[in-house]
């Protein structure tokens, strides 16, 4: 690690709780490591970070994050190959689609020293935390909010950027099978869909729980005027296949331009696959579907990797997709994470060594 | 004060730091009460709230707060007439938006006497600070938040419940003048714009700063598909006055259906001034202003009050508005706080004496 910045201090936790952790029974995201990364935004500038221990955040009532959802995030993954390397995937992306989402939530864009050192530093620090087993890996946090205060709806004057590190194992258990959505949406042409920004996620809660009672895992959304278009899922992209094409819709400032999403149409060109990036109406899919073309959907993301969807609701009829011997979706999966694992060549330079 | 829940529990602060505030020259939410009200979601339930000093709040890092944007508000004012006594103006209208705003939000319900009897419990404790500086008054702000932890995006399993008081004067310093909006927006069909949510406002802050920096301090949304509708400002309803018709857009699940906004509805009806609920075009607008029909454009909100606007700008033209002696805003101003502060006949029954 001679990339650390020479100036991130480490306070390190008197006595790890490592010991307390069952790593062959991780849920996603509910554990959380030793350490957590804090750099404050005071004043007009983003202070040094620091690793301190993990620990609650004190804010006045009043703090900005409270009322008015000043916050974006990232995910991001760490994984361990059998050497005990520690890996990164991309994580120059998760950067700079961080500070898009800063500029479209009007909070002070980051420098990337402090991202990209300071989660070295971190991992460095919790290293031992980093799941081996297989099919968990450690969830990596990166988050900004308001924490300056007051009750006047304008942008706050200080803000907390931490990251925090949770050794998790899948983000799905079992089949998804995905509803289409035909009365809620997810964002608006010039909204803020683009940005990974709190508010687009307390917005689907309340339609997946609807989803939820109906029998389906999730909600795949559809453009706020006709519910026409294919645009995303909860946390995920999406992808379907038609015959053997495989298609997904094109990023806009409605949908997240998903890490994994784009990093799939490279490896799938790269293997021969044909990939189309396209408006997808709903009706193509449900014709596709009763003329046996339609022949798979998955969902892509950090958090949930590749997800294959097992059917799709839509209009209170259910479409089954078929199971197949060697899916693209199972294809795609091992190609992925044995790049990200450190079991296959790179030919792409998207691993990062720490 | 007899209508206090026995079991709102009220723990003072040793010395109060009213001696500190300048109620001469108070801004917006920025100066706060020496108590606030706590009422937490655990298990399943809303505990009863209680009375506390006004205090940090400590939460963990993965609190779904600061990810996921699952927050909720209101804004309402308590007013002190020359008697000394504190009127509240549809505080029951606050608290079915509040709950509206959570189911949309996924955030469970609460119950009806733990906002109206904890908000008295609280005023009462705290009525020394209610202003009664002509423009002051104290504004009240209701909120709940996820504090619920871990990273998975789904609703939260705990949750605050929180009334500050922030002693307040006029949230506008000046002039009104608004930029009608073309390209971004603020919410989507079938989307959250209906309720107040975080999310809504942090997602309207960068667009303002741009209109900021080309000299307007508002901007007007449209709607998010043409951009041809005139739906709503910040934290404002809307009203346009064409000859002597003074009109408003209908509210919709993209539009925050504001109390100050119906109840200037009613008011101007009891008047004998002409009202229109209906859509009402940006070129109409336009057209109107050409040909001097446009003769008053003004914000109503509880922040906000009546705030006239003085001209707004779109596709790079400003267009001035008329000052006119006796405006439809000047008068209604005066009607709808005299009913606030006591000082007139409620003929609709909205004042609640606390
Ligand atoms: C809304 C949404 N879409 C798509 C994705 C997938 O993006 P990525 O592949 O960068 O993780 C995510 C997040 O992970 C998301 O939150
Ligand atoms: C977006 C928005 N529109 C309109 C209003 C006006 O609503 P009310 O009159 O109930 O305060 C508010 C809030 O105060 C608001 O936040």
């Amino acid at each position: 690690m001679n990339s650390t910045m020479q100036n991130i201090s480490v306070e390190k936790v008197k006595k790890s709780k490592i010991e307390e952790v069952d790593f062959n029974n991780l849920a996603f995201g509910s554990v959380f490591t030793d350490h957590m990364l804090v750099c404050d935004y005071k004043d007009g500038a983003w202070e040094t970070p620091k690793v301190i221990p993990y620990q609650p955040i004190s804010l006045d009532p009043s703090a900005k994050i409270f009322h008015y959802g000043q916050s974006i995030f990232e995910g991001m993954k760490a994984y361990k190959d059998d050497n005990n390397k520690t890996w990164l995937f991309r994580p120059l992306e998760n950067f700079k689609r961080l500070n898009i989402s800063a500029k479209r939530m009007a909070i002070p864009e980051l420098p990337e020293e402090f991202f990209m050192e300071g989660l070295k530093t971190l991992l460095e620090v919790d290293n031992q935390w980093i799941p081996q087993t297989e099919g968990s890996s450690m969830y990596i946090r990166p988050f900004i909010f308001a924490s300056g205060n007051g009750f006047h709806a304008s942008p706050a004057d200080a803000y907390k950027f931490i990251i925090c590190l949770a050794p998790s194992g899948s983000y799905f258990s079992g089949k998804v099978k995905v509803l289409i959505e035909e009365k809620y949406s997810r964002s608006a042409n010039g909204g803020v869909g683009y940005a990974k920004t709190g508010g687009n996620y307390a917005g689907q809660f309340y339609p997946t729980q609807l989803a939820v009672a109906k029998g389906y895992s999730q909600v795949v959304w559809t453009d706020d005027h006709n519910h026409e278009y294919i645009e995303e899922a909860g946390a995920m992209n999406i992808f379907i296949r038609i015959d053997d094409t495989l298609i997904t819709g094109p990023t806009s400032d409605r949908i997240l331009d998903g890490i994994t999403r784009k990093s799939i149409l490279q490896l799938a060109e790269k293997k021969g696959i044909k990939t189309e990036v396209r408006k997808i109406t709903v009706t193509e899919v449900i014709e596709a579907a009763k003329n046996g073309r339609l022949k798979e959907m998955f969902g892509a993301g950090t958090a949930a990797v590749v997800s294959p969807i097992s059917g799709f609701g839509y209009k209170g009829v259910d479409y089954d997709l078929p199971e197949l011997e060697s899916s693209f979706a199972s294809q795609i999966k091992k190609d992925i994470t044995d790049i990200q694992y450190n079991r296959a060549e790179d030919p792409f330079g998207w691993r990062v060594g720490l």
